[in-house]
């Protein structure tokens, strides 16, 4: 029978996982993912995924593809495979793409969510998906410093230096297509220095270093709270230094909203 | 030393309680509030609460109370409880109240939220604080049939007949003041039928019988599917019936929002 490669949608609460790969006596999203593949198509099947998120990150739209002689259509998969996934992992959509599509050797774009809540008290009910912070913030110069990272730059700072990459002597430069910070502020509590509110930080690029928007997130905080002008920002570019940076944000906070792969590279394909 | 009666807002996330009540071998709101206390002030102390949320049941602004002799300022117990408390509970605020005050004997304005999310796939990051219903809605049929119920009904058909006041013979009138479905909807798929996209169903009354506004909600779908035409609520009302209305929609969805008391009553003294 002819193989057929599928690329599905996912999105998960990372909650309960170690992260997206493997690891032994650990539940990962691709482990979840291969055993719901295989039971669905008969076969020990393993899944390629585009982005191997931490523990604790979510995902709205990440991406992963396997090869199948299954004759299921390609759009039926992702209800099949949530038959056989647990609540909190959904395949969003499948489809049938090139056989020489690989998730993360092809270009696209990636669109990450940083969710904060500064407030007095923590909210019960955002606290698995936000990063809770005590301090008031004040986004316009968390707006101001963030327009100095958009654009292409070399962000050694804003790496884990344990990053596979960087240890192979790779490049750290890389272009942030934008960065956009929208704030739903409380009411109350206008400061000298911020607000309280939800503020969440979207960042579009075409590739990030290991842990670099927890760290671009971390860095803007500190300006949120006072603690570095904006400006600051660019020394801590030019230093090429992790230690110039501010600390990695908390995991819960992210969420990798989606890959817009470029159709002729075959992503799109079906 | 004097005795002084300190109320609590408290807000928390039901999904790993067995509710708000104490219950031998499970995890509960109330017991985990009185542990707090008790090893804040030092004196095995129980907690009274306004409303005794089912098992999943979530709060944004439920209200307890007790007594103490501790010196602690009213307002300091909230920031002191917290320090105590699974990050699953929080005390929103703290206070001193009269001694008389009673938080289920006082009268106050109860708001309840119902969220509901219909969409063909569900969101896992929404799915412990909403109701997942795979069928789009049409909200303006459920805002008509909502219309219906507002103001002051004999709401038997709503009621859970296990409900203690109905057992004892008591008085099944109650008034609800508004109920408001507000709409986020989906920028794909009108339907002939209806929608995809978020709900709220944001309910308030004076008072509420056991399982009350699930009850509500759960025929309120009906309408969203059209399953029941919109006027069809008046005759379920006036059937006087539990197996006239629609099912108990899921208890993950609902969230106590505020309880607020008549300041003249003793709620808010301090």
């Amino acid at each position: 029978m002819a193989v057929r490669r599928i690329m599905l949608t996912i999105a998960y609460d990372g909650t309960a996982y170690c992260g997206w790969q493997l690891q032994p006596g650990a539940r990962s999203i691709e482990g979840e993912l291969n055993r719901a593949v295989s039971s669905l198509t008969g076969r020990e099947t393993r899944v390629t995924g585009a982005s191997r998120t931490d523990s604790g990150v979510h995902a709205m739209g990440n991406v992963a593809v396997f090869d199948t002689e299954s004759m299921i259509p390609g759009e039926k998969f992702a209800f099949a495979l949530n038959q056989r996934l647990p609540e909190d992992i959904r395949i969003v959509s499948s489809r049938e793409t090139a056989l020489d599509f690989h998730p993360r050797k092809a270009d696209c774009i990636k669109t990450y969510r940083y969710s904060i809540m500064s407030a007095r008290i923590e909210d019960p009910l955002r606290r698995l998906y936000t990063h809770f912070c005590y301090y008031p913030l004040n986004a316009e110069d968390m707006r101001e410093a963030a327009k100095l990272l958009v654009g292409v730059h070399d962000f050694t700072s804003y790496a884990n230096p344990d990053s596979q990459v960087l240890l192979e002597g790779g490049s750290a430069v890389r272009e942030i297509y934008s960065i956009d910070i929208e704030w739903e502020h409380d009411r109350e509590s206008p400061k000298k220095r911020g607000y309280y509110g939800l503020i969440t930080v979207t960042i579009r690029g075409s590739g990030f270093l290991y842990n670099m928007v927890r760290i671009i997130v971390g860095t803007l905080l500190r300006v949120g709270t006072g603690l570095y002008p904006p400006s600051h920002v660019s020394e801590i570019t030019e230093a090429k230094d992790r230690q110039a940076a501010g600390p990695t944000a908390p995991a819960r906070g992210l969420c990798l909203m989606s890959l817009d792969y470029d159709d002729t590279k075959g992503g799109n394909a079906s």
